[in-house]
């Protein structure tokens, strides 16, 4: 902790559905001062869905932030006090309506620590089996299947945009 | 883009240094409102630097958002109007103090698409020659160096948190 940032100031700028946004004045190693931009979240996890086909569950969603459609695996925020895993097997269910009798935490992120304290805890799941789909009514998800090689051609190709979705195969398929 | 999602009313909540915050009001494809809250940024490179020894450059700096420090490979935001690979090369020579013969970009990524429009750019960094570090005043920045298989264990057991990093080493080294 050798260059530990003390805060000096902090101005809550905003505080939302999904982020808070923080402006802190911290006091540098040096002893100058800096403003840092935080923008607070809750934590997420993101599931990497296979069934005995050795088939990947993916979701496409419309994305605001990037005015795109995304190629996902399934994904979502902890809500208060939830436990990752317990969250993992309720976006499964949400959003391709699975449940799963296997989970492996393959690790913990965090999506952008310059700027964010968002992890996401990444999950693969196995010995799936067809549920109801229980949809967010305002979510709007299509469910696509490809094979794991199908998924590690997209990756290598750069088809796969989402950081998650990228850290979820690399390290969710051996092949 | 059936799930499109158009903007009806958009308030700038903030814009600072590194970020800017929007909620927008969209209308959903079943017509029903909704607000997303969009954090813009301008972007940014990571780099994979590898050496002819196959040892692998990182650093390793305090981050506020998560008021701890994290090991990361070399990274850094896109100046205005500044291309991602004169960007990498930039952050290379600051933040580790090399210059490199030859720049492969692995991929590029959305860090948090459901809130963020930060897209990564993630490249390998190869040729690599020692040049005068020239680091920002306010930037603590501590280098280290690990062969390609420790990183890889690393990355296997837990200990990269970061991830553009953990993504870096999945695509640019083939173990």
């Amino acid at each position: 902790m050798d260059n530990y940032e003390k805060t000096i100031k902090r101005d809550n700028i905003y505080s939302g559905k999904v982020v808070k946004l923080d402006v802190e004045t911290v006091l540098l190693p040096n002893n100058n001062k800096a403003k840092r931009e935080i923008v607070r979240h809750p934590g997420a996890v993101a599931i990497l869905p296979i069934n005995n086909n050795k088939e990947i569950y993916f979701v496409k969603q419309y994305r605001k932030a990037i005015e795109m459609e995304l190629l996902e695996v399934p994904a979502g925020k902890l809500e208060y006090n939830e436990s990752p895993s317990l969250c993992a097997l309720r976006e499964l269910q949400e959003e391709i309506g699975f449940t799963a009798s296997k989970l492996t935490l393959l690790g913990k992120f965090y999506s952008s620590p310059g700027f964010s304290n968002e992890i996401i805890y990444v999950y693969k799941a196995e010995g799936l089996v067809k549920s109801k789909l229980a949809t967010d009514d305002d979510e709007f998800i299509d469910v696509i299947k490809y094979s794991d090689r199908e998924s590690i051609a997209m990756l290598n190709e750069g088809l796969i945009m989402d950081a998650k979705t990228a850290i979820a195969l690399s390290l969710g398929l051996n092949l």
